[in-house]
């Protein structure tokens, strides 16, 4: 579908109005104090659950508002059908693990699917105040007043590449089997960083990005972030990723391709 | 050794000083965009070991002019020795795979030893602003204004313990192997964040950090954040850890003393 430049200008000013509430959302559960489990009231209380739906709740009233004829696919809340031809593609929290740790290497996922893959997608890290947007011509990365425009970087081979994936098993005995047969080629190989990897690539810091048994909402984000700074994502037949399963980022094609060649026989 | 208020106050004030210099040195590297390869003068030239130096210098200046009788040691330029009694045990940028992949866990590391481990310490973070200190009656946790005491929080069993570790290997075979065995009995397992899976055990967000293989600088800044915000840290056997080696880091002593149990048979 064509989009015009006016409602580019649109989609994007709403994408940051939906990381804006999610930031404030999921910061407010971030690192806070243990509760005292001996109040029964509190027992049950989970905050990675409540920051996740807080977040996606948020997010969904801006559409309800701004966009009430676009779809929306959210981890929390499901599906909601659309008119537009457009659907919101939402993950409030990506790396939840990460999230109760602590760490800030989480991320709020926003993706604009128009019908085959995002055009437009956020990968926002809160506690950094990073802002990693892609699609409709831009490419930016943002913290605060800064800017930076972002540019994937050249990596011809797998010897040269730094490799990322979120668990070390990455999915089933096979996958993992592929997965190290890749990695083993590898200047370096790094676990734990879930989306945060992904926005890596785009800044040029890091090549390639291996992982397994993702959704939709897991990737939507990232692709368009990947895609726009020069990067390609593929599954691991070389098909189509944003409806997730397997996948492969990387910064440079020629790196993705050596990648795909070991990994492309595991189904 | 006895070390009076006064001068506890100006060895924390010159910690800081430390931890301030090491900052700007990191930050002026990292994610720098990679560098035209055609130019010969600028092929040998490497990012992290350039930061890394230029970081320790920076503190060792600092150390020159204020504490010019206090013992030296510095992951990049070795040992100099003192006669205060007191050794400043440096890394300026511990977790350079992290630096170099653009990642928010590296960490400049200070440590302060008083003959048999550090009395005070400093992890500091210098991209997310983070500055982790223990020692001398202070915990906290400081980032721009915000301010924050640290205290480990409880866990009694492994079963509701989060750990962490850098590599997925742990060490050696038998390492692997025994670091695996406590890992079955966590709660969750997470890889890949160096010296800030220990700040994280100060900020009661992380349980357990199990890893073999360090050495002094990589462990006495966090031994002392550790300790200081109520948790433990030791060698697989039970004996101190401030020179490296094999390391439980714990929040807990119940958590600490069920990890030790499968691992100590490990030499």
């Amino acid at each position: 579908m064509e989009i015009g430049k006016a409602e580019q200008q649109e989609l994007m000013a709403v994408a940051h109005q939906l990381a804006d509430v999610a930031r404030i959302e999921t910061l407010k559960y971030f690192r806070q104090p243990v509760l005292d489990v001996s109040n029964k009231e509190l027992e049950s209380f989970d905050p990675v659950t409540e920051a996740d739906r807080a977040s996606e709740r948020a997010m969904r009233d801006i559409l309800a508002k701004h966009r009430p004829d676009d779809g929306i696919l959210g981890e929390e809340f499901g599906t909601q059908a659309g008119t537009s031809g457009l659907t919101w593609v939402l993950d409030p929290i990506d790396g939840t693990r990460a999230y109760i740790s602590g760490t800030a290497s989480w991320g709020v996922l926003i993706g604009l699917d128009a019908g085959d893959g995002p055009v437009f997608g956020i990968v926002d890290q809160p506690f950094t105040g990073e802002r990693f947007i892609g699609g409709f011509g831009v490419s930016e990365w943002l913290r605060g007043d800064e800017k930076r425009t972002m540019q994937t970087r050249e990596c011809a081979a797998l010897a040269d590449a730094i490799l990322y994936t979120t668990f070390p098993e990455v999915g089933t005995k096979a996958e993992g089997a592929a997965f190290r047969a890749v990695s083993k080629q590898c200047k370096l190989t790094r676990y734990g960083l879930d989306c945060y990897a992904y926005a890596l690539i785009g800044l040029g810091m890091v090549d390639l990005v291996i992982e397994s048994g993702l959704l939709a909402y897991d990737v939507q984000g990232p692709i368009a972030v990947v895609e726009a700074a020069g990067g390609i994502v593929t599954n691991w037949q070389g098909g189509p990723a944003h409806n997730g399963g397997q996948i492969i980022a990387a910064g440079d094609a020629r790196v993705h391709a050596a990648a795909m060649e070991i990994l492309n026989n595991v189904v």
